[in-house]
């Protein structure tokens, strides 16, 4: 792997950006926008602290912080450098304490960058790890609660600047209110939750992710070409990674991609077809994220392993939200960080709870 | 009118619901457990001081509290004297003061004592008046907002003390949150909410309703009989207050009635048919309240102005979620303080406003 950073300034945005979406599944938001505004509070406040997680005092107070919604919402809802540093700063007052540092939900498209944006505007450090190591759709189904963190005291600020606090026992009920917030304020709020100390981070948090995304971002970047021929220098960084096992599953063409907004959520399936028409199509089904790949009866990758669709031309990473029928497409599939895989974090993420009625087969296994 | 009362005894309850669920023009939520735990509070705490508005302190502090959800889920999902109490003290907590007095929504069924159960509990008088006059759907169609009260500060607590705060700048955009929180956390939760002086309740509150509703109910209670013998003792009484005409407008037999919860409302409607099939039925369209009546193309009687529905036999009024096939039931219309017959009501409370395609025509002009 490569040196690591000790910093997030201007020059590491585009690959932090690009890495999350691949890392996103397909959810976590479109990055253009948070990008911009994370730059303009890196040329404000300067560059941010990337802390390690074990570098971080057992008895610092840190609070996680990102988008909640639609993320097809994120297309027309753009958020702001105030909006990031606002919720923090009303967090602070909501709950009486200064906060150390800020941590992120996951490593997913926008939500990778509006903490660093936060952060910036705050002067504090960002932890260099993330809640998922991917995006999930759900609050639950982030590393944090899975491993006994509180979400609650939370609060959370729309885009006119109204303001709306949480005090509740469970994550599932906190997505619950919180979604239903976010719904009503328009499809997409910043929230601030899940506050821990710096032992409760460690014990809990998928370290490296934000510099393993700034790497993978720098590979896609450097690599920019057919996907077939990043599937070698892709296998060889996730190998050497939490993540492992990286495998080109399928080229082909969108025929048929459709979401709907349900219950705050982006919901559908997308259809991919061959080039030559020879292999069976590949169907992929979408709640914010791809969340499982087959080819009819056959199981090609499932949630909590990550599903990543990119342009066949370049192997750029394509939310769910931009794609639509035509594009020519790779898709990647790749390991998961063992922590998704333990009994209690499948309880939440395995692809029975989404509703799909297979079990889950780790990619390596398949 | 009836010599005023000072205090909300255990006497007054019975009366105080009955006749409120008659103002409450279908919705407001059945106050049998409402009466219930206040009866408990009164109890434990003794009567409560009823205010009137104007002699209220110009600098008092006054909280409006209630319950916020479809009234159907409230047959279920039971209030507790605990709850009402626990939303004041966590709602002075948030706004960093101490109420004066509680003021009610709605003197519309269980939102007609709520408000005296957290005021015994608290120890603060209630002020004898409401902010519709009678039960209306939505947050916005409160005097207080019409009249430039602020929704929020507010709180909402859930039956499992899960608790969430609100600050936002119109009620309009309160209503939406406030509902979105309500559904999420069941369908019906206690708020805490529209705070203000006691300049700012004089100028917005419809006075008097909460002694006129237990005069109200005790002449239901003493005249109880056929419908039609109730005319004219409503009569006199409606004429001496601020409501004017009332009219009985039908009888007969309730031949379809369908709610569903929509949106966190009961909508829908019910038709009624005459004993003698001579008259055309009467349809009334419901949401949370009984809002419009016709017969055909006829319009019988329009929100703002009141709607009840009683039963035939006994002249006890029928909440929306209880009406149901077969019952023989009378209607009567009342007309609605002047307050609501203002420009600035009409805008949020007239019959198009609720997606009828009829103009508002006072009762008398019918």
């Amino acid at each position: 792997m490569s040196k690591p950073i000790s910093h997030i300034g201007l020059e590491h945005l585009d690959d932090l950006a690009l890495g999350s979406v691949f890392l996103a599944t397909g959810g976590g938001g479109d990055p253009y926008v948070p990008k911009l505004i994370t730059a303009e509070a890196i040329k404000r406040f300067g560059p941010v602290e990337l802390l390690p997680p074990n570098e971080v005092d057992d008895d610092a107070f840190i609070a996680t912080i990102g988008s909640v919604g639609a993320p097809t919402v994120s297309l027309e809802l753009l958020p702001s450098v105030e909006e990031a540093a606002r919720t923090l700063d009303a967090f602070e007052k909501f709950v009486g304490r200064k906060i150390d540092a800020v941590a992120s939900f996951e490593i997913g498209g926008g939500n990778s960058v509006i903490p660093i944006c936060a952060a910036a505007a705050k002067g504090v450090p960002v932890i260099d790890g993330d809640g998922m190591g991917r995006a999930l759709p759900e609050a639950q189904m982030m590393s944090y609660p899975i491993g006994g963190v509180k979400p609650t005291p939370a609060l959370a600020y729309d885009y006119a600047g109204n303001v709306s606090t949480f005090r509740t026992d469970t994550t599932e009920t906190y997505e619950r209110h919180i979604r239903a917030f976010s719904m009503a304020a328009g499809g997409m709020i910043t929230a601030a939750e899940h506050p821990m100390t710096g032992r409760q981070l460690k014990d809990t948090v998928i370290p490296g992710t934000v510099s393993f995304s700034v790497a993978l971002g720098r590979l896609l970047r450097e690599k920019r070409g057919q996907a077939d021929t990043l599937e070698a220098p892709l296998k060889a960084l996730f190998g050497g990674s939490i993540y492992g096992d990286c495998q080109l599953i399928y080229m082909g063409k969108v025929t048929d991609k459709t979401t709907r907004i349900i219950g705050g959520f982006d919901v559908g399936e997308a259809t991919i077809e061959d080039f030559n028409g020879q292999a069976e199509p590949l169907l992929v089904n979408i709640k914010n994220e791809y969340l499982l790949a087959r080819q009819g009866e056959r199981i090609r990758a499932t949630v909590p392993d990550l599903i990543t669709i990119v342009d066949y031309e370049t192997g750029t990473p394509i939310n769910a939200e931009r794609l639509r029928y035509g594009q020519r497409v790779a898709v990647f599939a790749t390991g998961c960080p063992e922590f998704y895989r333990s009994d209690a974090a499948l309880k939440v993420v395995a692809p029975r709870v989404f509703g799909f009625d297979v079990d889950y087969v780790p990619l390596e296994e398949l």
